[in-house]
């Protein structure tokens, strides 16, 4: 049986043991799917705090259901962490989940992906899968990953180790897809690593969908995220232009969706922020810019996101200035930080953003959150959250809504409040300002 | 009894009389519909070809079922078509349906609005409702058509006749939604107009959906297409850099597809056509100007859009290139001038625009299209259509697909052909260009 056949015929019979690197908001998930379907994983973890976390069954992922990882770690025994990434030998397949940031200058910062290869390069067996699932620019599973896997194994791709792409569509906060309920594309680089790599994911993973290549699953991952930038900043630039117009951006939504083909409804805010859509459609403009092609959609669109902080620093200026007020020195609250409802991700959150502008303009910035106690900004500082009260909200010269929890009581809040600006359409009896809401 | 519940009064028993104004691919279908209620039609038309063809019962939109024409018009006789606009008194409701053109400088033609505006404020009896469908920018409602019917019927709106703005959705070629079953947007001026529009449009229209305003609804129609235009220009860009990078644009967007939330699928081609897509965006970039405000996606939009017909032609030039053809003497044959599949109107066809530009450069241009045997270009030059035959598709030096028609075969077209650029995909097999076909 040659070496294709014989891991087909491990997976098969469940005997192939997956590794996961990087255990957050998608690896943990990802493993604890794979060992809930009776299949063996080990979790990589640079941070030992976060291994001996998992390895406890004590839950940090809103996604992961608390019974679930109580069941692999400590039941069924099928999920375990370690920080000894030489353990990767023991693995078939191994399923890079490692953050792909973007640094101050909008270029990927590869090191996690690269120190990954590494140490998979180092480490693995002859006959491994390896694949990827970070979000990247096109070409980096073969041009990035595989050259670092070569050099340091010494092995061949596509003889001694196969590579795919398969991108993670998590959505955090989502209750209907999941993991294991959400399709999943999947590129390998030629048909072997392809039949290996849709076998591995078949053991969990409801619906497969394979395209021709890894550039192929990585483009589709882009451009399911440049989609809702684009739309995103299209909304907001449109948002800007209605309130001027005297029209509601929030119910011409409401309306156009209405339309049962041929639209889909994005909705305005004080900036986009979570992991993805800030960030992947600029992995392709990075690349693209290295083959001298301009991408200005995703450069236009992201220069509307880029301002919208500034924006709403705007409109809380203007907000106060009713009441004679000046930023400098008035106290402003802002209520939500998480980068979407429901959540409690502050991850490139557009509130701390905003919140940072206001307070340099010299205004005495504090925010509730009910989901994040504490927060640090991009330069570090750390914000401490405070409890809503009559008086907390009475004493605030201006009251921002940044992210619409569906826990708030915004009646509550726009009666204690002075004044309110409210981002998100949280107060929907006003139609675009009163004496006392302003909208976006 | 007051005036607003006696014309409640009338639709309940529905003896209200509706004006339509404007027989073309909106008009007709909305005449027919309310016709086919029961409610009797009038059809104002300045073409008195056009009238005649009515009366005759002779159809002449694919949208309409000729049937249905023929029962309205000669067996229930609730509908018949006029060119006397003076019998524009024997309405109860009259409803815009002309065309809002862009001139060649992107600037809204409202001639047609201009004209219907002084022709009912002439005619029209008191207690009428006006209902504007035309596309067009926010405020032209309240802004534009009501101060010329006040001015020429020296009536007051509000008291002796109301105004609302309802835009068509008219999606030519789509079999699952027509007039009847589309949700209608309606937004009256003022809570009295907003009762008598919705119960007008309630006689014909399945599902409504009241505005607060005609400001909103006239949004809601250049939202619903400005979506439409931004999302196609960012396919085409992505298209062109995915083919760069040996990556089939077609191939990620039906990956994408498979996520389940938060996308929806455009696909790339060789510009975009027809009467809205093209337009609206335009109508709301042109209104923001004029309160100094910059639309940079739908500007960023047009460019892309607006270069396409020439990457095209680059396109085709670099195709002949591999052959040492030069585009001038070479015989181009496009396949396709419709602006969309399967229907008969090249209206702002990118084919057309296509076919221009190749025929400056000293190409030798013919065309076939099942459905246009004659189509003329902006310039007013008449293009006739050639048949396609083994010897018709070999003697051109290149094929180039631009409309797919689904009855189109296009096996037998690439097997005969010498060269085909392929600009919709309808060569599936053929990954981003093999020796005989290359893609957009």
């Amino acid at each position: 049986m040659g070496v294709v056949d014989s891991f087909l015929a491990k997976i098969e019979k469940k005997e192939v043991v997956i590794g996961v690197i990087g255990l957050g908001y998608v690896g943990l998930p990802l493993a604890v799917t794979f060992a809930r379907k009776g299949v063996k994983v080990l979790g990589f973890e640079k941070w030992d705090k976060r291994a001996a976390q998992v390895n406890e069954a004590s839950n940090y992922i809103g996604d992961v259901k608390d019974e679930d990882l109580m069941l692999v770690v400590k039941e069924t025994k099928k999920f375990a962490a370690t920080t000894d990434f030489s353990r990767l030998k023991e693995c078939d397949a191994i399923m890079i989940c490692v953050p792909t940031p973007l640094d101050k200058f909008k270029k990927p910062d590869m090191s996690f992906i690269e120190s990954s290869s590494v140490d998979i390069g180092r480490n693995m067996k002859k006959g491994t899968l390896v694949s990827l699932e970070s979000t990247t620019y096109p070409t980096t599973t073969e041009d990035f990953m595989k050259p670092i896997i070569e050099r340091e194994s010494g092995m061949k791709e596509g003889v001694d180790f196969w590579i795919c792409f398969s991108p993670e569509r998590v959505d955090p906060g989502n209750h209907n897809y999941k993991t294991e309920n959400t399709p999943k594309v999947v590129g390998g680089l030629g048909p072997d690593a392809q039949k290996i790599a849709m076998g591995v994911y078949g053991l969990a993973i409801q619906n497969l969908h394979g395209v021709s290549s890894p550039r192929a699953a990585e483009m589709v991952k882009i451009l399911e995220n440049t989609y809702r930038l684009v739309n995103i900043s299209l909304v907001n630039e449109l948002a800007l232009l209605a309130g001027k117009m005297d029209i509601n951006i929030w119910e011409v939504i409401e309306a156009a969706k209405t339309k049962p083909y041929g639209f889909q409804a994005f909705y305005p805010g004080p900036g986009i922020g979570g992991h993805c859509i800030p960030l992947d459609p600029f992995y392709l403009e990075y690349i693209a810019k290295g083959i001298n092609f301009d991408l200005t959609m995703i450069n236009t669109a992201g220069n509307i996101n880029n301002l919208m902080p500034y924006r709403m620093m705007n409109k809380i200026a203007f907000a106060l200035n009713r009441h004679c007020k000046a930023l400098n020195g008035s106290k402003v609250l802002f209520i939500g930080v998480a980068y979407k409802p429901d959540i409690d991700d502050p991850r490139e959150s557009p509130a701390l953003l905003v919140m940072e502008q206001v307070a340099k303009k010299g205004a005495l910035v504090s925010y509730h959150d009910p989901y994040i106690p504490r927060v640090k900004d991009e330069h570090g500082h750390e914000w401490v959250g405070v409890e809503l009260s009559d008086r907390s909200i009475a004493e605030a010269d201006c009251v921002v809504f940044t992210t619409n929890h569906s826990c708030l009581d915004v009646d509550w809040i726009v009666r204690m409040a002075k004044l309110v600006v409210d981002t998100r359409n949280a107060v929907k009896r006003v139609h675009i300002e009163d004496s006392k809401v302003f909208k976006l």
